[in-house]
């Protein structure tokens, strides 16, 4: 029988909702020492049962170890947590969701105060944290001293990528793949109305969904291969020429369908643009310039 | 060494644009006598040389064989070359990419004519065909007997999936998951386009994009569940409420990067509208009910 004798890295948290109860149990079961604060002081108890320090007040939370991980509703609600606290040689980390502006700033307000600071985003629903299988993992970003000090606390409920020195990266990735996650839903919400009249169960039409979409998604390296190279004639397997041709057909099916077009002529619309151009060569890669001003 | 005695059934295909052209190497490639024709006779020479038969027109073509498929442009096209052609007592196969009610018509259309009539959508490109790792397959609707009759054959050049009687649920299938896929490549378009001006590697990012759409493409089981039992609150993990009050960072972090919120806020707009009607509590199915009328 082998005993970890290594002392695990004390461990403060502000905020205990969904997410933050989820982070505490993890580094709970992990045996790292937690003191918790929560403005609500009820959703400590059961933590404090399962050997949680509960402090009196976010300053003294934060008094109480040299990491402070703040998982909050929003960087307003951070601002107010931590405004009467004393963050000098302070190592934040904070897992609140922000804008990559909100986080740059945050991490320059923390700078001003002696604190070291990791702005990071969560890429897991509270059911998957503490759990390595679901794939569940948080963007950080910010000081690379910091995220390679607490590498080990951080890895305890979930995954850890590192995506740069820019505070505001963590935030600008978590953003950029779940907007395109919502692209998806809305794609798979027009797949949906568009059988809902017929007498095709939606549990038949799931799994060739969600393996049409898996088959697919892999276009984004070759999308990413185009844009770094500039040539979006690249590796083209149906060309923009080619599938504006074809968006007739999906508009119309929804017509005959009854279904509003509004989440699918957007793209239509963009790709059109870009054929105008004269890119009728290329891959669908140019509407993202269209996009970006 | 064993030889394959059994008879191939012989095959008539009409079209040889890029994909007719994959299609026909496959029957050759597995001994399928191949009557093939196409307007421009120019594209049938390499075939001809391959073994295929090259007919003089579509009529003979079709006279040749009982098994006749069709892969041309669009429905337009089906008529215009089947037009003088005498489909009594056929098997008509056709691959050609069509809208539910087009698909539905053709079937009467042949029926009137004397021909047994299935319809196909091609989820593949060329370059999958006769690939089965690729995972390419087509969907098949209309006449049952025709399917398992032609099975086999039909299963050379791709999979084979059959989805119902209705004439128009091969295109409708089809129509739905590649309207799904321009969702996400909407979606995946709005990310890229958020890092464009950034110091981020795209490379980077596309494995980051991949695998997190992988996996929450699961996520339309869920949705097909709660379809089916007419309870939008089953098994929800971010209910509509936190999905929409969290959209501001969504759209301010697009703001922020000069990137047009075209190809997100319509799905948003729709959380917003389903969650007014006092849904809050429900996952973001309810938005497939605002988009049928
Ligand atoms: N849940 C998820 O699926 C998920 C996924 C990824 C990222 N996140 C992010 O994780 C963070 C926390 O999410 P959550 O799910 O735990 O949210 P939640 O369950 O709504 O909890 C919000 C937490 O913030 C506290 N809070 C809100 N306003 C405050 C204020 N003005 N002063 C002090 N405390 C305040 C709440 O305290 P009270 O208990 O006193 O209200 C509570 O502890 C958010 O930034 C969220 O975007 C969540
Ligand atoms: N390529 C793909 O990635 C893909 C994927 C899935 C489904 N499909 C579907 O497969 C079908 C064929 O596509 P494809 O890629 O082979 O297209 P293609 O390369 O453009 O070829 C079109 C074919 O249709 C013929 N055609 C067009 N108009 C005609 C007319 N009025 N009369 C007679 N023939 C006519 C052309 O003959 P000519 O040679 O004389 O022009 C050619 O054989 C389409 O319905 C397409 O939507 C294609």
């Amino acid at each position: 029988m082998t005993q970890n004798t290594v002392e695990k890295t004390p461990v403060t948290l502000l905020g205990l909702g969904a997410m933050g109860t989820a982070l505490a149990r993890t580094w709970l079961a992990a045996g790292h020492p937690l003191t918790v604060w929560n403005r609500t002081p009820a959703r400590a108890t059961a933590l404090a049962a399962e050997g949680a320090r509960v402090a009196d007040s976010a300053a003294e939370a934060v008094t109480a170890n040299t990491l402070i991980v703040a998982c909050l509703l929003d960087d307003a609600s951070v601002d107010e947590v931590l405004a009467d606290t004393d963050l000098a040689d302070r190592d934040l980390v904070n897992l609140t969701t922000s804008t990559p502006a909100q986080a740059r700033a945050r991490a320059e307000w923390a700078r001003e105060r002696g604190a070291r600071y990791l702005d990071g985003g969560i890429m897991a629903v509270p059911p998957m944290i503490g759990v390595p299988e679901a794939g569940g993992y948080v963007f950080y970003s910010g000081s690379r001293e910091l995220f390679e000090r607490h590498r080990e606390t951080l890895a305890v409920p979930a995954g850890t990528t590192y995506v740069g020195e820019d505070a505001g990266f963590a935030a600008l990735h978590d953003v950029a793949l779940l907007s395109a996650m919502y692209g998806m839903f809305a794609g798979a919400a027009h797949a949906f109305a568009l059988i809902r009249k017929e007498d095709i169960d939606p549990a038949a039409l799931a799994p060739l969904l969600a393996d049409w979409l898996v088959a697919m998604a892999p276009a984004v390296y070759r999308t990413a291969d185009q844009l770094r190279s500039g040539d979006y004639t690249k590796g083209v397997v149906s060309d923009l020429a080619m599938q504006v041709a074809g968006t007739p057909t999906f508009l119309n099916t929804a017509e005959q369908q009854g279904v509003s077009p509004e989440l699918l002529s957007p793209y239509f619309e963009l790709m059109r643009r870009r054929l105008a151009e004269g890119s009728g060569e290329e891959d669908l890669t140019g509407v993202i310039d269209l996009l970006v001003h």
